[in-house]
């Protein structure tokens, strides 16, 4: 546990520096708030102009205060907040949070003192929450420093999860929604600009933090993507579930990220490649921050995604299998067991995949045998049991039952059709998973089922010497085609058989080489856009022919641009029998890091936005899994009895090209190699085109 | 209003054939509700070994009862309710409901029982609910005939919705839904199994229903699509929504309503098609059946979709931001009229889209004014404001002065975000549309301004003498692809120029007329599969050739299939110059009747499902907009200056097409054109292949 954990989550000395004692003013709020949920240790207000606040002895200044002090809520605003902070700083407080925005939330001049309070941390070791943090919360022992409203709560309920949230009245929303299910958390806390302490770091501490089993993350950016990236894998590691909200999924919503909070957001695509390799699981409902993390919390992954569903309901179990049918998972056949017990208790369930025990199937000792015979059978991987209205009023009949199979060793959730609070209590006081909603309930059932594990990273070998030297040229001269053909090659990825000559007269012997048709471009730094100066010819079938194209391309070069300096030819292998063309993206995403993009080329599958993205480098495996996920390269996986493609050599190609993501290419900030043709199987694949950007 | 109306809903008289006088049991309920929620009417059970049943006289037969009986709800099973609905139907009962299932929804031998339920209906002109119906209800006067267990909430609330659900217990569930948050209903009826009375049928009752201003619908299936489209067009005239939920959204969903009804479930597309030709509005979210209507009733559809959103928590605004943009909305910016406005105030809301008021705006008269200069501003078409951690405890900040704003012109939500019951009670009671879900929020404002109006159904002229000839040749012969274009050709798509000739001596003439490339095809009613026959040869240039290939034909075709009785050739011009191939669907789908679908050709598109389904016909303009919902057409609307395509002659053609819902052509089952060649704009359009199922 680190050093200043109990400082951040369990202090006994705190400092409100700027404390009102007008109890209508937010600044009022967190002593009102700590005392009223029974913070046991000492709360030290300071404000200039008052000797004693609610009942507190109220200092003049933070020096005046004797003894240590664990950590100070800072209630100023600007300048007098840094101030505030230079002088915790100084006086070796342990961590301070900074209550008040207006910094890099609010334009240049509130950046800059941002600055200002980035520099004290840097110098005086102090560690910061904020600024813009609503506060920090524990629930036991009780420690409620925040100026969040929700707080008014009567009694701040204990609870196991841990909640870090970048926007700080979410810390309100959540406490208040959870609590309206009987739900607690262990910690609260928002992190708002994270100039110091930022969610990835706050996850790590929960990870080592006994009293919280699950960590719940309200996310705008991403700040401290390796940090977070850890904590997740170690929270995996201890069995904690890491459940992730994240804004931004409209474009919309990634432009009111960067203007609310100063941050970029993303783009929504390298986020979810970050989860996923880390081990994340990513939320789309708000609800089901509250509602999914019961099923997934003391749980190990599931290898399998067949869901059995009881119901008393018909249509209210048909909308939670529409809604997991949509997420992917599949729903499994009753086991004739539990068909044979029901028979001669008049309930009929062979006939569909739903155990439909009807209204005259509401009683507990039906609805237990049921149940039992759902975990019992090795047909299915997770169970459900849908309460119709029977749940409102008689929780005796269908919902008491279920209560015995909190600790089933197969994930088992209730799902309730109508309004039914006291239901609702009962089971989640029982530790059963319940939801309120057919979405967040099949939403729940899907990532407790298909969430990924979090995946190794790849191990990259030392770069070929052939790749750096390809990369020094490249960075001296530029990347032009054949530059980034021979990178691409000397990473591994097969690129069309070229050569460069140094003038027309070595073009017959080329040709021959290469074998034609081939294509000829001019080489020549100083020409941009070779096709409108008329420096390429395509499809020429011999050394005769190119030698006349050669010639004709000289000629209109020379009269398009008479001055640039030409250095030859590229003479290049046409490719054919290409079955697709593929395009592989390379980019450093400024919040994840290293991204890897595989899409089908052309304008339909730009159109169809048809791609996956994983953060790089990737090994085969995953690159077989990214060539799965696009819909479109369904085309060489065997659909309708087309030919296959290499899809081998394609997912070492994709391997290959990942290995961008070493080091030693620091420097390349984008590559694309467009198209890829892949072959028929055992034929291979070849790169015709790329870029590389450095920069 | 029917006639029967009142004895459904409103009845004086009603017996309760099978009453039990066991209070547990579910055949006692509908006598307990009645009495509990203060029915001022006569009840009448009716059971062979009562006299009395709490507390009311009890009947040994139905004919012991004198007089007239409104509504008979039956509590019998199988053939006793056969036999009860006969006796009801004998005596003249106008109304009679069956509790029990166990006819179509239970195989073979149920859907023989519910046979004679429909002809008891048919012979005794009886109206019927159900069976499989869980009851009817009214909440004024009260009439909770009904056995679902939510009535036994202690006080029926009345309301202004209307409820036709397919699933019985649903209407439970949406019964304590609505009611946890203060809403109540006009009316509240479970169809079941639909032998008679359906959900369009009543739908269309609560048109002319002085009491219902909004008509919901859950729904499993489509049993009176006629009746249901007629309804929707009447509630739109009329001023009322109408709201639907459907099953079925996924295959699995699909499969499992038949299994469960009976009933199929139909195809997803088409039943949107069939909400959007009639105006209904679809909500994917269950919660969204009781969140949506607020906003939509009393509210004609809004010409716009920029939705200005103010709030007091970012974090929370983003949520609803984010979904309304993925829903296809946009985000207005602040009036400069705002900004001035509040600048003084200490609130900068010019930065971005969102008007963040923060914590320091929760306070009434900001929060008043803001609204005020948000809904007189002309750059939005409506507005939202998103409550934070204030709603909870402290509803006078910053919901009590929205209160006001019931009455607006311009639609106006609350989406709240942390739980806040009070504050979700105050603005519920003052008329003001309040959301819990940032989802939900979104999906109704989405709704309230993109939902589509009722379209006319466009007339059709009577079809052309050539098509009915075209027609009448196909039904004698069988559609071969020359009666396949003729028939297209007659109906207006224009079509690849083809000639039929007897043998090959003419062939040199028509290649000459038609203009060569060419392609040749033998026509023989015996060969099914041509090109495996040898009977087909593609891009003959010229008259020549196309004689030489004539000759190649017949010799393969009679070594192949040497009895095949040979028509001759058909010479049809093969057509270049398309830069979309475009398939065009005709179907008549079991419940909602013809539709058309518009789709991209090729293997990619059939990946993507990248298509438009419409109910058949549709006019130019909606063809046009089915054109720009397929993605893929984007590359002849102009995307990334590819050429564009002849939008229009492919609109003119789809409208022809879909002439193909005309009754005189009803025994078309299914017809297609694939490929639908588009060229350049001005250029027209041109099918190439098509084919007509008639049966």
């Amino acid at each position: 546990m680190n050093d200043f954990f109990h400082s951040l989550f369990e202090p006994r000395r705190i400092a409100l520096i700027g404390a009102s004692a007008d109890e209508k003013k937010t600044t009022a709020r967190p002593q009102r708030f700590l005392r009223k949920h029974g913070f046991a240790g000492e709360i030290l207000p300071v404000n200039p102009g008052r000797s004693e606040i609610m009942g507190e002895k109220a200092y003049k200044t933070l020096d005046a205060i004797p003894g240590e002090i664990d950590h100070a809520y800072i209630l100023l605003n600007g300048k007098d907040a840094v101030a505030a902070l230079a002088a915790c700083g100084k006086r070796g407080v342990k961590v301070a949070s900074i209550l008040a925005g207006g910094f890099a939330d609010a334009g240049a001049a509130g950046a800059s003192l941002q600055d200002d309070l980035a520099r004290i941390v840097r110098e005086t070791g102090i560690r910061l929450v904020g600024p813009n943090s609503i506060g920090t919360v524990s629930s036991d022992p009780p420690m409620a420093l925040t100026a969040n409203a929700a707080f008014a709560v009567d009694k701040l309920r204990a609870g196991t999860w841990g909640l870090v949230s970048q926007s700080g009245s979410l810390i309100g929303a959540l406490l208040s929604r959870a609590d309206a299910r009987g739900i607690g958390f262990s910690r609260l806390i928002s992190v708002g600009n994270e100039v110091d302490l930022a969610v990835g770091e706050i996850a790590d501490l929960l990870v080592d933090d006994p009293k919280t089993r699950a960590i719940l993350l309200f996310m705008e950016t991403l700040r401290d993507g390796e940090r977070l990236a850890q904590a997740a894998r170690r929270a995996h590691a201890a069995g904690k579930p890491v459940i992730a909200y994240k804004l931004g999924r409209s474009a919309i919503g990634q432009e009111l990220a960067k203007s609310h909070t100063g941050a970029i957001a993303g783009s929504d695509a390298t986020f979810d490649a970050f989860c996923r390799r880390h081990g994340i699981s990513r939320v789309s409902m708000f609800e089901s921050l509250v509602d999914v993390p019961a099923l997934l919390v003391d749980r190990p992954p599931v290898r399998g995604k067949r869901v059995a569903v009881a119901t008393t309901t018909g249509g209210g179990a048909a909308m939670v299998v529409d809604n997991m049918a949509m997420a992917g998972l599949d729903i499994a056949d009753p086991p004739q067991a539990l068909v044979d017990w029901l028979r001669p208790l008049g309930i009929a369930a062979g006939e569909g995949k739903l155990v439909d025990l009807t209204l005259a199937g509401a009683k507990p000792e039906i609805v237990a045998g049921t149940i039992e015979r759902l975990l019992a059978d090795d047909g299915n991987d997770a169970a459900i049991f849908v309460v119709g209205s029977s749940a409102q009023f008689n929780p005796e009949l269908a919902v008491e039952p279920l209560l015995k199979f909190a600790q089933s060793a197969k994930p088992f959730a209730v799902s309730l059709t109508p309004s039914a609070e006291k239901s609702l209590a009962l089971l989640t006081a029982a530790g059963v998973p319940a939801f309120r909603h057919p979405e967040s309930c099949a939403e729940a059932m899907a990532l407790c089922l298909l969430r990924p594990s979090p995946q190794p990273v790849p191990a990259l070998a030392s770069p070929a010497r052939a790749a750096l030297d390809a990369l020094a040229a490249g960075r001296v001269s530029g990347f032009d085609e054949r530059r980034a053909a021979d990178f691409f090659a000397a990473l591994g990825v097969p690129v069309a058989k070229a050569m460069a000559i140094p003038d027309a007269k070595r073009i017959v012997a080329a040709v021959t080489e290469i074998g034609g048709p081939v294509a000829l471009k001019i080489l020549s730094a100083d020409i941009a856009h070779k096709t409108e100066a008329g420096g390429v010819a395509l499809g020429l079938p011999d050394g005769q022919t190119a030698a006349v194209a050669a010639r004709e391309i000289e000629k209109r070069v020379k009269a398009h641009m008479p001055n640039a300096r030409l250095e030859g030819f590229l003479v290049q292998k046409m490719e054919r029998g290409g079955l697709a063309e593929v395009i592989l993206g390379f980019r450093r995403d400024p919040l994840v890091g290293p991204t890897i993009t595989v899409g089908l080329g052309g304008v339909l599958a730009e159109i169809y936005k048809d791609a996956a993205t994983r953060l790089a480098p990737v090994d085969e495996s995953e690159a077989r899994q990214m060539i799965e996920e696009v819909k479109g390269l369904a085309t060489i996986r065997g659909y309708r009895n087309l030919p296959r493609g290499d899809v081998d050599a394609l997912a070492r190609a994709i391997a290959a090209f990942s290995a961008l993501a070493h080091e030693a290419f620091a420097d390349i900030a984008e590559a694309e190699i467009n198209p890829l043709l892949v072959k028929a199987d055992g034929q291979g694949v070849v790169a015709v085109d790329g870029l590389v950007i450095v920069g």
